[in-house]
Parts: C-alpha cells; sequence; structure tokens
C-alpha cells in the first residue's frame, strides 16, 4: 500500500460529475421527535434510497467508470458482505461489463438477493479475510477483471465523499458529521470532502463496540487487525483498511462505540419517527450521538443512513 | 347532512395557506424495482412522513385554524381509531387549545401513544358508531368543544384534498392518482382537487375487501352501512361519510378491493424496495395498482402513502 495516493476534494468533484447520470441525489430527512430526543438538530442523509438501498454505489460506480474501455471489458470483482457487492454489480450494469462478486459463507440472504438480481455473478467463500482475497486473485487471473476493493480503494472513497459534497449543498451549515465506520471507506472520503469544503466541522465514526477495530487503532497509533468481529451490524465486521486508517488518523477523526442493544434502540426510533427502514449498521450514528447527547446538544448534524437492506424475515425487534 | 356544502377548489387553495405554517412538504419517492415490477411509472407521495406520521394532519389543521378565537377557545373534539386522533391534537397544539380525542376500545397501540404524546385528552369508548358519537357528544355538550369528524367534514376535506394541489406541483403530469379509502374523507378532497386541476386525470379509491363499504355503496347507489369490517388496515374501517359518498360518486370514482394478503405483500414490497415504514392501511394502494397491472401498464400513476404508524412490536411479516 505504499504507493497509495488518497483522493483530493478535486477527485471527489471528479466523482461526482461522472455518476451523476447513475447515482439519485438522495433526500436529507427530519423528525421533530428525533430532534426533541437529541436536544439538537438532526438532519438524517437517505442514502439507504440510493440505488441498491446503499450508500456502496456511489463508490462502485465511480470505480466502474474510471476504468478505460480495454479495462472495462475485462469486468470487476471484490469481495463484500452484500451492500458493495450488489453495488458493484449495479454499476457493472450500467457499462455492460461483467461483475464477479466473491461473497463469505453467512451473508444477509437479502443482499445476497440484492446482488444476484443486479446481474452479479456469486463466488461463494469462507467467512476469512484470506479466503476472500484468495477467490479475488483466482477471479483477477482468470479474467483480467479489475479488483474494486470495498474500501482500500481511492476510486472507491471519491465516490463516498460525493455525500459530503452533496449533504453540503443541501444543507450549507453543519457542526458534525456522523457516519458508520467498518472498512472506513465512506469515513475516508467523508473526511477529505469535510475537511476541504467545511473545515469548522468535524467528523465522527460510529462503530459497534462489537467490532472497534478503528476505534482500537487510532487509539493505539497502530493499526488493530486481530479483533474477530461480534455485532448485528453486519455491514460493519470488516477490518479498517490501511489507507483509511492513515487518513482517518490524518483528519483526526474521533470514533464512538456503541454496543448493539444501543444500535437496535435508534433503529427502532429511526423506524418508528423517521419512518425509514434502515439496516442496523446505518442506526450506529443515532446511537453514537444518543449515547454522547450532552456534547452535541444544540448542534446541526449531519447522520448518514448507510443502508436499508434488512431481512425482513429476520427483524432484530421484539422477542 | 342536507346542508352540506363540498369545498371547491378555492377552499383546497385556501386550506393549503392555512396550514402552510404547520404541515410538511412531503417528499415524491420512486423505486427503478417497483416501476419494473409494475410496468408503470410509480411516484409515491409521502404522507406517512407528514407532522403526526399521517395526512391527516392536513385536514385537521386546516379544520382548527378555520375556527374563530372564541369557537377555538372551546376546543375540539373527535373520535378517531387513532391517525385523525393524534392530527387533531397536534393541530390544536399548534393553536394552544384543548383537543379531546374518543378513542374506541382495540384501537392500534403505537396511535394511542402518539394522541397521548400530542397532548391530546383521550376519552376511551365501546368500539361502535353509535358508542364514538355519543361519547363525542357527551364531551360537546359539558365543552363547547367543536366537533371535528375525521372525514365528514368539507374542513377537513379541503385540507386533505391539499395533496393533489401539492403533487401536481411536484409531478406535472399524471395518468392516476391511487388513495386508500376508509370513510372517504382523502378521496373527497383528492377527486374535488384533481377534477378542477387535472380532469383528464383519474382518481382511484383503493379499499380493503374485508371494509368494502365504499365499493358496494358506489355499485349500488346507496349508501351501505351495514358491514362489520374485518381488515388488517385498522385506519379504513371506517363506513363511508353521507357527503362522501355523495361527492366520489359525483366525480365517478372507481374503487378496487383488494384482500389483506395483498395489500401484506404490497406493504413488504414497500419496505424492501422503497424502505419506507408504512402502515396496512397505505399499502392498499400498491395492491390494487398491481391486482390490475395490465390496466395501469405505462401510465404515470401517484399512489398516495398514507400513514406509518405501524406497531412494531405486532408485525404482520411472516408466521
Amino acid at each position: 500500500m505504499a504507493e497509495f495516493a488518497a483522493p483530493t476534494l478535486r477527485d471527489i468533484h471528479t466523482a461526482s460529475a461522472r455518476i451523476a447520470a447513475h447515482a439519485r441525489v438522495t433526500p436529507v430527512l427530519r423528525s421533530a421527535e428525533l430532534d426533541a430526543l437529541a436536544g439538537a438538530t438532526l438532519l438524517f442523509k437517505c442514502e439507504h434510497l440510493q440505488v441498491g438501498g446503499a450508500f456502496k454505489f456511489r463508490g462502485a460506480c465511480n470505480a466502474v467508470w474510471s476504468l478505460d474501455d480495454d479495462e472495462a471489458g475485462r469486468g470487476v470483482v471484490t469481495h463484500s458482505s452484500g451492500n458493495h457487492g450488489a453495488a458493484l454489480a449495479l454499476a457493472a450494469r450500467t457499462r455492460k461489463i461483467p461483475a464477479h462478486i466473491v461473497v463469505p459463507e453467512g451473508a444477509v440472504a437479502a443482499k445476497l438477493a440484492n446482488i444476484e438480481r443486479a446481474g452479479g455473478i456469486l463466488h461463494r467463500c469462507a467467512p476469512t479475510q484470506a479466503a476472500r482475497e484468495e477467490a479475488c486473485e483466482k477471479v483477477q487471473r482468470e479474467t483480467g477483471a479489475t479488483l474494486v476493493h470495498p474500501y482500500a480503494d481511492a476510486r472507491v472513497m471519491a465516490g463516498q465523499g460525493t455525500i459530503v459534497l452533496e449533504l453540503l449543498q443541501q444543507i450549507p451549515h453543519l457542526d458534525t458529521v456522523i457516519v458508520p465506520i467498518g472498512g472506513g471507506g465512506l469515513a475516508s472520503g467523508c473526511a477529505i470532502a469535510l475537511a476541504a469544503l467545511s473545515p469548522q466541522a468535524r467528523l465522527v465514526g460510529a462503530e459497534p463496540a462489537g467490532a472497534n477495530d478503528a476505534f482500537r487503532s487510532l487509539q493505539r497509533g497502530q493499526r488493530v487487525t486481530d479483533i474477530v468481529p461480534h455485532t448485528i451490524c453486519d455491514g460493519l465486521r470488516a477490518t479498517i483498511g490501511e489507507p483509511n486508517f492513515a487518513l482517518l488518523g490524518a483528519h483526526r477523526v474521533e470514533v464512538i462505540t456503541v454496543d448493539d442493544a444501543a444500535t437496535l434502540a435508534a433503529m427502532r426510533l429511526v423506524w418508528a419517527e423517521l419512518k425509514q427502514t434502515i439496516e442496523p449498521s446505518s442506526a450506529v450514528v443515532l446511537a453514537a450521538l444518543l449515547a454522547q447527547r450532552e456534547r452535541f446538544a444544540g448542534q446541526r448534524v449531519g447522520l448518514v443512513l448507510s443502508g436499508g437492506n434488512v431481512d425482513l424475515d429476520a427483524l432484530p425487534f421484539a422477542a
């Protein structure tokens, strides 16, 4: 990763223009009830309403349309527990090229169905990082497909950073933006955009306590890679990427961790008050805010609802 | 009801101006997946994102702000299984006047909680039309409060009609608008607005097969009032109002009935694809469209999602 070149604000603007014909401008929703509960002005950026039901389409679409025609013709490949895989398949479809998706056993059924529906070519593997990477390399060798890593990829980061670009066009003044942290692609892109466009605003990451590798990595100043994730947030189980870790450190992004019970309570609040069907990985942002209510009191806070691909047959509510 | 004066387009414009400071302009959402499934362009008007989580706030707010100061000071009263009650309480709060809500036993817990949270004064009664009316009259005698009927009220109809006004501003050309039918307040206001502003478009009502009094009334040319409703659509169990029946007949509104299984399947589709947490009474509009897919094929159809107040502890999905 020594050669990794982080995206700039200019790359994020380029990404924004590149994906404009394919991605959606997602709405910002509010709830008087949630504002009252938080004692702050909450502005929910609805990326669960993005194409494919998650923010991931932005980065995947930017990556797919960054390729030259020769590269594109050989297709793209990635490993993903779900939303990035579906997003890459959908993005590939906009360019009529093949997308190979390596999926670890145990992924959420609704997300697998999304990948297949989007025309992605599924490759199953064991649920370990090594098995994922090996399966990806095999596809690359056999097809010449370009790897589009879910988060440790500058094109993907730039695509995710367009969320902050768009949010600041919709809501010019924000004190804080809170995003979920899994591998750190969303947080990296948003940190770069926010630092450039609204330097007085803070980016805060929300991470499950049961997959707190970003939190511990930033605390130690060294990337922690030996955590076995245990959380209902299936989209946030990845280990923070190497360039992502470096970028979050450089931008002094702070991470708040929340346990699954708090995340579920927040998810329920979003369903009940905002009437939005979000997945657990989205709810960590509200859980983090409510966990440190006094700190955000009176602020204008942007919260990125990252995805809405939840199994309606296996809802985590109630007994 | 001999003296009933139906609202005009002008009344609907007046209502729109009157409620503008309090009601929300709700977004119109789309889903490529649902368009593909329907073979039509579906434009979902998100009234479940209205203040109080249902379209009812529009009519209640118009009624409350139609009163002169003396009348207003004595408060308002209504009977409601839920959404209209909460809406009237919220509307009364915007004018700082008391709202008495008569609630039949068996109402949805989430809706009762909304009424109480909005500051409404609850009066319980037996779940019959006679008991509801008697309880309302008692409150009127004792307090001098003004009755704001949930649907057989010109101010309420005019308020609900502002939905079509707003929808046509957002989406200028529509072939059909589909709304749920309970007592017929929403359908009446929308029929008047649509006939005046877009006479080539059709208004279609969607009604549960287990509460098909509007369907049967229009078929017979005579109001049918002896149906015992049996449907999961708790917001659509009311009997069509007398003036509502007359207005729907005059505007030749057609009603499509759907059984609860079709409504549940449609509700699930809206949750999964549109990522919107709607209640069963909202889902009848999509169920009706899918039941007669060939007929709406290729059309631009506005579908009013009427409310999102669903009991998350008692979801009707799965086994």
